[in-house]
């Protein structure tokens, strides 16, 4: 597996590195971020990189790509679901921002505004981009795909469902959670035999094969960069299965202190604990 | 009145400067770009810079803040465009996103997807912000805006609406028109006063005043940056009146060779031609 990080120095300033077990080997030399590697294309050329080792107990982890021009959310992509919501399947993806600015890495805390009783979380795969990308046809759109990571696009219900359009419940600051780690898409190999899990206190609330996607990778690359460009390190989060907190009986909102884990097979999994912020 | 514009220079690189009449002042030297002199507090000092100038009629103006990092638009933000829309009004703002590379200047051709049938246009006036904005009362609102400027929304309605979220019909290359200037805060003066009319060919499809906003502008800073942080240069389009093509009787959409202007008192007008792209 070639895995890389991105994480906080000591002087909260962002580096970023191969990640081998419990070692991250330091490549910011190389490029001043993950994305900017990216945009080199040069992630390959360091699968066997191992200078500058820091042990990865001994940092926090920044959200794999920290600043990505875009994070494209796909909603109401797995049809357990769209089952749940209780609606027709959508004529076409459903399509939302989120910023960068609401990100935050595994093991950082998830920011629940402690005015919202409907803090709820949503596992899913998110990939990134790894070359410009405008009008790619299905055929060719896991060539723009540098690799996959975990994401748990929390959402505070009660602002997304105020009125018709979702931001104000989607880009709270500390909602993103994007880790451990970013896994190169040659590592991954078929992606839609990954499957996707996410505990609330240890307790199963997701679980979903990749496969089940209603709109499949191609299709959404395709779809969005008909609409808007794609540059590399820009971010596409695939949609959620069921499973989510808001359409449990009793709803199933987490509350500060809860651990939201979302495992994916090969991505590793993404831990973050809900804490109220007033 | 002081007034700034960004426009391009021969070798399609981005300059910005004031504009007094016919001329521009060229800024670049005092900040690299308009929203790097707001960010450093500077467009007051230069309200009667008058160096290095540049013919109007010798350039292309590029969009007002050509890359905002947040382009928040509020949707169904008048009465007259609730009505027509013919749903209840909004239990709080419609919010959503657009982005920086979906932008276009006063004069420039607006791109039409040829292979859509409902292109549409709406008139709003944008709001710049001036310093960091979160969690800003209502009374502290109007403190943080730089200044104010034309801009049309346009959209692609049958990606709009092809899913309950807008996002794919309202960020497409050439959609976004921004200009022809920003009109510093402190020259507009009541907000509330200025006057928007949209023509198609002459004809004119939406007229009303700022203080038909359902929303009013400090209640929409208030409601934005509760869950989003602003930045010096971001943008907020405050919403459009009733009068888009969509809703007219039959539907007013605009094609090829249209030439669409949506002028407000102070801010002047902002005029595009749209042109069929494949």
């Amino acid at each position: 597996m070639t895995k890389f990080v991105s994480y906080y120095r000591a002087d909260h300033t962002i580096a970023w590195g191969r990640l081998d077990a419990e070692t991250i080997y330091d490549a910011t030399p190389a490029a001043p971020s993950l994305a900017a590697a990216i945009t080199a294309g040069s992630l390959e050329s360091l699968a066997h990189y191992t200078e500058r080792p820091v042990a990865l107990g001994e940092v926090a982890l920044a959200p794999v790509i920290p600043d990505p021009g875009k994070i494209i959310c796909i909603g109401v992509n797995y049809r357990s679901h769209q089952d749940e919501i209780g609606k027709p399947a959508p004529q076409a993806p459903v399509v939302f921002a989120r910023y960068a600015d609401s990100q935050l890495g595994h093991g950082a805390d998830a920011r629940k505004p402690a005015g919202s009783a409907q803090f709820d979380y949503e596992g899913e795969v998110a990939l990134v981009i790894s070359k410009p990308a405008h009008r790619v046809a299905k055929a060719e759109a896991y060539d723009h795909v540098a690799g996959y990571a975990v994401y748990n696009d929390f959402s505070v219900r009660d602002w997304q469902r105020a009125a018709s359009q979702w931001l104000p419940g989607k880009t709270w600051p500390g909602t993103g959670g994007f880790g451990p780690c970013l896994v190169t898409a040659d590592e991954v190999g078929d992606v839609t035999e990954l499957e996707l899990t996410t505990r609330v206190n240890g307790e199963v609330r997701q679980r979903a094969k990749l496969a089940d996607l209603i709109n499949d990778i191609p299709s959404i690359i395709e779809y969005v960069t008909t609409f808007t460009p794609l540059a590399p390190g820009d971010v596409i989060v695939t949609g959620t299965p069921g499973g989510v907190g808001l359409f449990m009986d009793p709803p199933g909102f987490v509350v500060d202190g809860d651990v939201v884990e979302v495992e994916v097979t090969k991505l590793g999994t993404l831990r973050n604990t809900v804490r109220d912020v007033a």
